[in-house]
């Protein structure tokens, strides 16, 4: 069975990736790109670490703008984000039978909720996996230290193949400083592996 | 790293053991049992196909009764499966670190809300894990019916080690009829491997 994982190169999308490899599914890395920034090449590296098959997924810019559009009137990031990942799981559902992401228990944002996982798989007859929903941060946390050598950074020093990443360069490109609307975060890179996954 | 996974000899139980197993967890069953029937024995053939070590945990058959009560008096079963779980739960972080079972996506009970998981891994300063949290009903029977021979028959037709097997003896002995309070499900039995685990 092919599993198609969202994938940015981070800890999440890669525990992920490997959860569902070790599971026996026949794993694709997917990452999603709106032409602003070549910015998939990290995540191609990564997937190159991992030793999986990687695609990059282009998709319209318009998304990425309407994101932006949200984050200026907000004034803080996380609508913004959850939209264009709900829009982006919306397109992908389309062509891809089993999507994956790397969201986890303790996440905020990029979300969906109960309902919302149950109307994607229904209307979108696909099945919809997140298997660091049951872990918590303190597991995740253990686990990464144990598979990943990683690259821990500020956000705007570790450009990563995410969502924020592109969005944050948009915003540049418009004449707003990121800095005014993302809370200053750690951003992290899987850069190798500990052991054999 | 040791992690103990509540263990009914069921499938979801079984499946979130490989998981775990797969993910490099050292991993422990635990078959918890109120002394009303030896019920765990069930279990222990399971693990035993599983391949992976077992113990059975001995609680006070007060926590069975006061779980009967709640039934009794509802007419209907879920919250006196919910308070017995979470009782279960409260009890074993006290002595297991890593505690896990085999809660999914899509049940309603036994199942913690996020702030009771947050609670419990706070309180007791323990990581609880529910590896299929992140899965739907469709993908957990893709992946049981992937790695399992199963049985399946009508809950009365088909003892097992979890907690309603205790429950609906407990109630026959007070002289009710567990039919009346239990609707009428199926319950499976993990009786072989298809695959290596």
């Amino acid at each position: 069975m092919e599993a198609y994982v969202l994938f940015s190169g981070g800890k999440d999308s890669s525990l992920s990736a490997i959860i569902l490899k070790k599971l026996g599914y026949d794993v694709k890395l997917l990452t999603v790109n709106f032409g602003i920034l070549d910015s998939y090449k990290y995540a191609q590296e990564t997937a190159e670490i991992l030793g999986l098959p990687h695609e990059v997924i282009t998709l319209e810019r318009e998304i990425l703008e309407k994101s932006v559009d949200i984050i200026l009137k907000d004034g803080y990031p996380s609508n913004g984000i959850q939209f264009i990942h709900k829009k982006v799981l919306e397109i992908l559902a389309d062509k891809y039978k089993i999507l994956a992401d790397g969201t986890r228990r303790d996440d905020k944002v990029p979300k969906l909720s109960y309902s919302e996982v149950q109307s994607l798989e229904m209307r979108k007859n696909i099945e919809y996996l997140t298997p660091l929903m049951g872990l918590g941060h303190r597991t995740i946390r253990k686990l990464v230290n144990e598979y990943f050598i990683i690259s821990e950074k500020e956000s705007e020093e570790l450009p990563k193949s995410d969502y924020e990443t592109e969005i944050r360069a948009l915003m540049r490109l418009k004449g707003y400083d990121p800095l005014k609307y993302f809370p200053r975060h750690k951003q992290s890179r899987v850069i190798g592996l500990k052991k054999e996954i």
